[in-house]
């Protein structure tokens, strides 16, 4: 089995931390110029690590191993949130460089092909998941067109801005076995039930709806209540049932959120004449997300029977399939867990979406998670505990040398 | 009866409407240079009509008849809302006008008191009836100094800029009967009922408070249902709680709306933190809109102690209690109003504030409505047939006849 180098691990790590760093936190969204210094560092550490490294069209930092295939692609993305944590895409690089750098250095494993991926933009500045999905043949030319961030700026122009052209290589036939991708788990299942490694079986599926409730604004003093046609209210009747609904038929993973609603024209004094709200679910089992939008079309139809509002639905954004992690890999990853950190793993579904989820279409995916300490992710105090990370990383290494050294031998 | 003149009556409707006029609209808000160009036509108008005018240091214009008391005071607002109709508030002004012309033009009425006046800010430009509330002594020095318009200008800077030094004359003591106030309806009653003619019976208090939801922003994909502190849930099931629970001790009249909401942050993919309502209600009588206040707080005390969001309740602005119109002056512009329409008219209570809810509090008083065309209120659209604002004014100079003249008699 080969043996990670915590020191280099946690060093790369708080290097890769200092592209962005404020506070506790890290601000490095997707293309800009500290996400692109830190693109070039990744490079370097590729190259170090005896990869043939390269910055591709779109910006994802790939590390080839010299070896041939059979391959596993590791890696995570190099981008964060806003104003985002640490460990959120980092580790999961980190990991790869390490793993790729042990095996090199263990006369077991340094015939392996593990090749590293940095992936670009997984948090949005631009598009969701833009390297992986680009990588993946996913992502049409009319999303390229139109994806622009937060100030206006458009994806091409950060593109052309960073000298890159746009055009992604697609993996090359028949190197790879599969994907693995290493990430803190963002929520607090492991810290809750005492793990140190998380096997995930799935990856959650979603969608996101607008729900959109017109009315007719009017005087809040003059007009009598069965006059009215309160698109405020129909949202609040609206919510709740889907509430008293949702509950009914969700499963243990099922989680629903309205993250967003809004009356217009939003005064004390004046009935709302429109409103909408934002209605997202998320399940790991495709039946029960179709459970879950069937039941909000029979909603509708309801509140529409019911009136006096009209009430629309509409899709935001695209339904995301939920995507099973591959059994093989998963043994793999739980058997060197057991080994590692006897009876301290467990398998458990991601609830956030991953690189990994558009990977899996295309081959075989694996992920490993470590935990979050107190669950907190997207936010400067995200953090794993040094142990933790160490951990991963080992486990992840030995998984990596299993997987590969069946492949070769079989 | 004096009679009153419909051409000089609309004539002059229509030469107010001048100032500021925007297509069938008016845009003529406190102390603009419009509003105050309008006020300087009001003081010779009043000056023509044989009236002392003078426009105090707040910017009411005030007409005061030559004759000894007792008087009353008619009048009503000469503002606008930032897009209004051309009646609010013009059409009492104008009717008062009419009134103390028709009846210095009559042998029998000649000798009667009328003062007339054009009061400023009923429309909340600085602050809601400033004009009104200035004369009423209800409005204190701090209100004063804090208050500015939507361009955050300051009420003290624009009564400098008006040439107005902000020193209101309280009434002359001993000399007032009551006030008198016509309006638009700003509602569809006196419309849907076929009606000419509305006797105010009161105008309808109200409350208006924000409830706050204090729960724990988190991810939206990784925190489980039962685990959140959701505090867009919370609002959501409060508010149908208060829908349901008011429904039960609405009276007739009461009317309430949830004209605002937010969440925060307002994505999609993040459950509310924070949450905030603004919650209105209205009922002309005093122990109902109690009997909504404890309610409301019931239902909060209930969903602190059912969490886990913390809701709190804060009063907006000053509780307004409902002011009930003087029975005597009820039964003189009823007699009025059955004999110029008889049958065409009825009691109502006002849906709507007005100045002579401040007024009630310190001397009778009365008003009267006429038929607002589709309850079409604070919008362009705003109208009265030509018919109906005839006919009005008419009751309105017998009735302020009838009342004076059994004051000189008794």
């Amino acid at each position: 089995m080969p043996n990670i180098n915590p020191d280099r691990l946690l060093g790369d790590l708080r290097a890769l931390r200092s592209f962005g760093s404020h506070g506790t936190g890290v601000v490095r969204p997707s293309l800009s110029p500290v996400d692109l210094e830190a693109r070039r560092w990744l490079y370097e550490r590729m190259q170090d690590a005896g990869l043939e490294a390269r910055i591709d069209g779109v910006g994802n930092v790939m590390g080839r191993s010299r070896h041939a295939g059979p391959a596993l692609l590791i890696g995570s993305h190099s981008d964060t949130q806003p104003t985002g944590g640490w460990l959120d895409g980092a580790l999961g690089v980190i990991y790869a460089l390490e793993v790729a750098r042990a095996c090199a250095e263990d006369e077991q494993t340094r015939h392996l092909a593990i090749d590293t991926v940095a992936w670009i933009d997984e948090e949005s500045t631009f598009t969701s998941c833009l390297g992986s999905r680009s990588y993946c043949g996913l992502v049409t030319a009319e999303e390229v067109e139109t994806a622009c961030n937060r100030d206006g700026v458009s994806l091409t122009d950060a593109w052309r801005e960073a000298g890159l052209d746009g055009v992604v290589t697609p993996p090359e036939p028949g190197r790879y076995l599969g994907y693995l991708e290493a990430h803190i788990e963002q929520g607090a299942n492991l810290e809750r039930d005492g793990k140190q490694i998380g096997v995930v079986t799935a990856i959650v599926g979603s969608r996101n709806f607008t729900v959109r409730f017109q009315g007719q604004q009017n005087h809040a003093g003059t007009t009598p209540m069965p006059l009215r046609k309160d698109a405020g209210m129909a949202l609040i009747n609206f919510a709740y049932t889907v509430n008293q609904a949702f509950q009914q038929i969700a499963g243990p993973r099922t989680v629903w959120t309205i993250g967003r609603v809004a009356f217009h024209p939003g005064a004390s004094s004046i009935i709302p004449g429109r409103a909408e709200m934002h209605l997202q679910f998320r399940d790991p089992e495709a039946a029960r997300l179709e459970a879950f939008e069937a039941k909000t079309h029979e909603l509708i139809a309801a509140a529409n029977r019911q009136g006096p509002v009209d009430v629309t639905l509409e899709l935001a954004g695209q339904p995301i399939q939920p995507a099973d992690m591959d059994p093989t890999f998963q043994q793999h990853i739980a058997a060197a867990a057991e080994h590692i950190a006897p009876g301290k793993w467990t398998h458990l579904p991601s609830a956030a979406i991953h690189d990994a989820m558009f990977l899996a279409q295309i081959m075989p995916a694996g992920m490993l998670f470590v935990p979050s300490i107190n669950g907190i992710s997207h936010d400067f105090a995200e953090d794993t505990s040094d142990a933790d990370i160490v951990r991963g990383c080992q486990v992840m290494a030995a998984a990596v040398a299993s997987i590969l050294t069946e492949a070769k031998t079989s």
